[in-house]
């Protein structure tokens, strides 16, 4: 459900009090009245945030945290503390054990909903990326390490003085390495695409067209650094203007807002847990490339299989049309290769395919197209080829196949040959969209194939209409 | 490259101009002089954005937004028009051609960078949701229709005479239909997960705290909402105060900023082209979960396939373990059937492959993991299950299996029968973690299947440990 948010309270009027508010601003409420029940309901009911209060009169609140985080079912779900007792000690356990916010009596509403509302953009953003629940399974079987590798922070300050004093203060602390820098510097990459930091700690300045604000939002615009932790580190001393500008922090995508004022201890856990989460959704959105990677490639030779084929010729048919130019389509088929698998089997039969894919792929470049199709059937689309050029890479790689014998892991050594059907794509020829002309090209090589076929194989035939 | 942008001036220091601002705010600004050779950088280059001037000396601005628009190359690269020159004509044309604002002058620089991150960011987010470019193309085969099926706008506003006014004038340029609501009507699904609305036009009212850009951050941060169009109408006069609101609605995500004395032909044209992005995002977002489900699927039976077997297992393991309950895993194996295939053929194979699935599939439950993790190999899982009952459901899938033979294709009555091997996992019978768990199960499971195997088939065998 959208926006079901879990109350945790044992005091009656305290839950009717968050009831009311979540509910008039159209979030599902759901109510616990104790840690247990609460750790129930997580499971059963996933709520998309939980509002926790720590005094409970079953389980502590710091202990329904740690519960929640060593669930795996319930250890993504974002937790905000709101408590009256909430003494430093209560604030640093309650990080400690992975909660993403606390809110002490008397808190700021509007504030508050503007972190609800973060945390919510958050856990859909990570959904988003990781393409659904089922495609974050991918990474599932692979251990979770709580303890990621090191980070880089930069403390974005014009400041250096009060930074140099919290890179001494935080550098014990914390693994990391700290690094200060000016606002220009944060925007620039270490290497294309490499940003410069995985968490920026930006120190605010409360001036009009404040500078720090107009950061994160750029921070989130560019994409080397659109996934960073981005922390706003606010020295107001005004309790409305620090409330207001805390709001708009979260409500432009900080990851968190700190208090200068905040012990280093404290500010520590809040990083730590930060750069935690980045890594996880580093990897998970790594595992999302990869899952679609493997939806693509024939999983034997590693090629694009059928399926990514045609789409990938469309596009490369598109741009053909649209530069005026023209492209090459091959369809390559290894020649009596059942003969191949009937005399030595399956696993000799895989290898010499793997072979004949290396063999095809040394001889093209890297913006040729090259695919496996079928058993034993290749497709190569060469851009920007007329016939003469296009011929002599089809002949090249007929050669190149039959030149040496290839080695089966029993040392067989077996030579095949391969047949190739060549057409030529032109824009302008055919009176069709990109999709129509790489299929009717396509079908043209698939014809002049089934020529070399009848003239006795390994040979190149050329499809009629580009002779 | 992050952060490329065109600049397209023919007149030298304006170019230079811009050059300075993109640099100081590290961008990475390249030029063109003309409209032929914006067309051709932005092939070549592929900037991130366009700043376009609309007085060009060879061809028109308008003419050079319809080119781009035309060619799939760069039809997606977000075009501002930055123009001296713009009359209403002018404005119009643009918009209609594509462009995704308009900047006349004198404009306020820092509402114009606001702007680029806006579309910067909007583009990041494209890209990340479709799971990289590559990805992107698995969409690319089916046709792009340009006019997606009729919306539903919804104009948000306390003020009804008005938005009636705007409905009875935006109503004949629009196949969409447009709603009036409320600030708290637009967070309502019309269903669980259906939002109200496919574009939400929010009237500011310009107080402090105000409404509006509240509503805007609360859209973006649901699920239903979170990728719809937004649009800002203000009504702001004061140019300082209507460009601080603009620059913060852009940072915050609106998808365009509407003036209310805006013309409603122009309205009309910017909320069609809102629509039409956000149809196109939606599409390609469908794409990739399809294409994540065929990443995850046997493609013969349309069952999991065995590499996403085991993380779906594990995480099953792992709400087993968190419950202390237990669960049970069964590996099922087709008696004999290379003989099958041998006798046949490899299209009565599959089909009895595909039978055995099914038969499986309908006497399983939805919480149950099916998957084919071999050539005629099952994996089953079963949670919550103990030892007599999960025997009682293996013992019925052997049953459903030989019961009745499975016509093939060519008409041919095959009788099957299938092995199984059980073994039930248990929260802490293992000192180990849910992926250790899931695969010692199946092992177990593996093991028992052998002794089905040697003690004559079709029978089910129960692992030593669970016996």
């Amino acid at each position: 459900m959208d926006g079901t948010i879990l109350i945790v309270d044992d005091v009656a009027t305290n839950r009717i009090v968050f009831k009311v508010k979540l509910g008039a601003a159209s979030y599902h409420p759901l109510m616990a009245t104790g840690g247990l029940e609460c750790l129930r309901m997580a499971r059963d009911a996933r709520p998309d945030l939980i509002l926790l209060d720590l005094m409970l009169p079953d389980l502590s609140g710091v202990e329904v945290i740690r519960r929640l985080r060593a669930d795996p079912v319930t250890c993504d779900i974002p937790v905000i503390v709101v408590s009256a007792l909430t003494s430093l000690t209560d604030r640093l356990a309650a990080l400690e054990a992975g909660a993403d916010d606390v809110f002490s009596k008397p808190w700021d509403d509007q504030l508050l909903m503007a972190r609800v509302r973060n945390l919510l953009r958050s856990r859909q953003d990570a959904a988003d990326l990781a393409g659904g629940r089922d495609a974050m399974l991918y990474g599932m079987a692979e251990p979770v390490s709580d303890f990621g590798h090191p980070g880089v922070l930069a403390l974005v300050t014009d400041r250096t003085d009060s930074a140099l004093q919290m890179r001494r203060d935080l550098g014990p602390l914390l693994r990391d390495r700290i690094v200060i820098m000016g606002h220009a510097d944060a925007l620039l990459d270490v290497e294309p695409g490499r940003p410069s930091a995985d968490i920026y700690i930006i120190e605010t300045d409360g001036k009009p067209g404040e500078r720090g604000l107009r950061l994160l939002s750029d921070l989130r615009s560019r994409l080397a650094t659109r996934h960073a932790g981005i922390c706003i580190l606010s020295s107001r001393t005004a309790l409305a203007e620090a409330g207001a500008e805390a709001t708009m922090a979260f409500d432009l995508g900080a990851d968190a807002v700190i208090d200068s004022r905040m012990t280093s201890v404290e500010m520590a856990l809040r990083l730590r847990m930060i750069l935690r989460r980045k890594q996880r959704a580093d990897r998970t959105r790594e595992q999302l490339q990869d899952g679609l990677r493997l939806a693509m490639l024939d999983p034997l030779t590693g090629l694009f299989n059928r399926r990514f084929a045609m789409p990938k010729l469309t596009e490369l048919a598109g741009r053909a049309v649209a530069a005026g130019r023209s492209f090459a389509v091959m369809i390559a088929d290894l020649d009596r290769f059942k003969s191949v698998n009937d005399r030595y089997g399956h696993a000799t039969g895989d290898a010499v395919l793997i072979e004949v894919a290396r063999r095809f792929g040394q001889n093209l470049r890297g913006s040729d197209l090259l695919a496996r199709v079928g058993g034993e059937e290749f497709l190569i689309a060469v851009p920007d080829a007329g016939l003469e050029e296009a011929q002599a890479i089809a002949v090249r790689l007929c050669q190149q196949i039959e030149a040496r014998a290839i080695e089966a892991p029993g040392g067989e050594q077996i030579t095949v040959t391969v047949s190739i059907g060549l057409a030529i794509g032109c824009a302008g020829t055919v009176d069709t969209d990109a999709a129509g002309l790489a299929s009717s090209v396509t079908e043209e090589a698939d014809q002049a194939l089934l020529l070399s076929k009848t003239a006795g194989r390994n040979t190149v035939t050329i499809a009629r209409s580009a002779a």
